[in-house]
């Protein structure tokens, strides 16, 4: 590994002291960025994008190419665990996520297997060492995975969902079922974690996109407790260097004291919490990472830096901030958008760092 | 008006001791129901439903006539107003609402007036009128409008949108105009309610379907400021009689004290925030209503009958709980569920008002 140049992040989520705040943004290497597009297009389509490990780098380095981010993350998508367990993961235009092969009764669960990251996900780790390797310490590499939860909801809807009717209508008539299949995707996603950080990254998000739509009940019972499981399983490997742990739930802001029991050592916050109100809440536990609405984007570079303003005088002074956008970037985003929020952080957050 | 038969539900929204728990459901009147489907198909499309009072008043029924519910809410749309406005309402089959003309500049915001109820909304104040003559006095009929937010959004937008990328582009851009269409509408909301109250609702809903999407600070001054203000001008009227004014913003569960604070008699609520926890929060300044997942229609009755007695149990004993789903019924429910839930609220409620 060689020597980090830029360590703002690990340091940011490990509650040190840094000179400004770091950022990075959700879906940096996506849709908005014309070159993006343009290596999309070579490739065909999205999955031939996410499994071939030239191509992946290609797309992971490109904003750090335009932009002066504080790190890198992988690029591939959530849903690459079932796709290797077999489900036929592929994307219509337009049309969000699909799978083949549905999960739809017991017989589907009982034939699920732990994929093996080495092998059935190989293109995946593959892509890791390769971008490591072409970072060369420039910024961290951050690795990552759907949560239990998310995954399962994809499984058993087929795709995606408003109503999350049919993995709903499982949790509550056949409860044992659900949690046969969480069990199985908590491993594979504790393995798959710990094969990207063995291949290089240096921390882990986890992105449970649909544990909002929980009850809270629900959510501690089959969402939060199998993520835990993940952060208990990567902090007690003997084989594995141990990295800052991420969780995120997207409308999980209700449950922030929980999530920070977790063991985990940072939280990603959507827009709809005030860092303050979370600073508050979970007190020195862990840092945060967010959360600014990526709608700010559309706004006009005077505003973007006054809502950028916004969001650090939320946090206020002290370590253990990262910034981040609440949720992905948009597609139609201008670049240069970007590019006046990322200058932003930088400069006005010097202040609270002195 | 005829003396109420069944006055539990303005009880509990008073907070006032009833026999056994209040409940009806958020789109009670609708497409799980065959009979609804029935009348839909004479009707020909929704909004001919909408605007035909007899037919209106028809399916606003049909729900009280297969199960014992405690209200009976006006069937209408959320966006009457808009399109008395002119905006020019449709419906695509599967799309969600559209509008013809939607608010694209400063003009568009300029010309919007506010519609006259009597006249412009006409078809509503006459199924009221008739729906609480045909009711005479079994339960109360509730009253409802999107709030002015969320009104704004579809405004905006032309229809359903993922991201609001235009009204919050207009939010950050342009807060002025915003802030210009919303007193516009708060204005029209605030009469329009008024002549449903003075047409005969016994209490008012205010559906703010899209507060959700905001961060904390665009939320109390974009949507809850409105809301509020509606609820000043109800509360202050001279010539309309004072009735339980509800305030539900789906994905609000972070600002219920705040929304208390409006002045509101009650609060909806979404399942994703434990009754226990709101009743702690906002103390026994309002009442609240909900809060069960409408996904737990899907499951068996045995467990329906299971999560009814959490979210009772949830709430505990005392006045001034209404049940409600955490949001609408799905259309693909079996009715005869509806019927469990309804029976298990009120059999299984009854030891916590003794």
């Amino acid at each position: 590994m060689p020597t980090l140049k830029n360590d703002r992040l690990l340091r940011a989520l490990r509650r040190e002291a840094v000179d400004v705040t770091p950022v990075w943004m959700m879906r940096q290497a996506g849709r908005y960025l014309p070159e993006y597009r343009e290596t999309r297009r070579k490739a065909g389509n999205f999955m031939n994008l996410c499994q071939n490990p030239e191509l992946a780098c290609e797309v992971t380095l490109q904003p750090l190419d335009r932009f002066p981010l504080d790190a890198a993350i992988l690029f591939s998508d959530i849903l690459t665990i079932p796709d290797a367990m077999g489900l036929g993961l592929y994307f219509e235009e337009g049309e969000g996520p699909r799978f083949q092969h549905p999960v739809t009764d017991e017989d589907d669960i009982t034939r699920l297997m732990v994929p093996d990251p080495y092998t059935d996900l190989r293109y995946v780790t593959d892509a890791v060492s390769l971008i490591s390797r072409e970072l060369n310490g420039r910024v961290p590499l951050i690795g990552f995975s759907g949560s239990p939860w998310t995954l399962a909801t994809y499984m058993v809807e087929g795709g995606s969902s408003k109503t999350f009717s049919r993995i709903k209508a499982m949790m509550y008539n056949r409860p044992d079922l659900l949690h046969r299949m969480l069990v199985t995707l908590a491993d594979s996603v504790s393995i798959y974690l710990a094969a990207q950080i063995e291949s290089g990254v240096q921390t882990v998000m986890i992105f449970d996109t649909w544990g909002g739509s929980l009850s809270p009940s629900s959510y501690r019972e089959f969402s939060l407790s199998y993520m835990t499981r993940i952060v208990e399983n990567l902090k007690a490997s003997k084989s594995t260097v141990h990295v800052p742990v991420v969780l995120f739930t997207k409308g999980g802001g209700q449950w922030l004291e929980e999530m920070a029991d977790s063991g985990c050592d940072a939280l990603g916050l959507d827009w709809t919490t005030d860092l303050s109100d979370a600073r508050s809440r979970v007190g020195d536990r862990v840092a945060l990472q967010g959360n600014i609405d990526p709608c700010v984007l559309y706004a006009s570079p005077d505003q973007i830096r006054q809502q950028v303003a916004k969001v650090l005088d939320s946090f206020g002074a002290g370590n253990g901030h990262v910034f981040n956008l609440g949720h992905g970037i948009h597609p139609e985003v201008n670049p240069d958008h970007a590019a006046v929020l990322i200058e932003a952080v930088h400069t006005l957050s010097r202040p609270y760092h002195q």
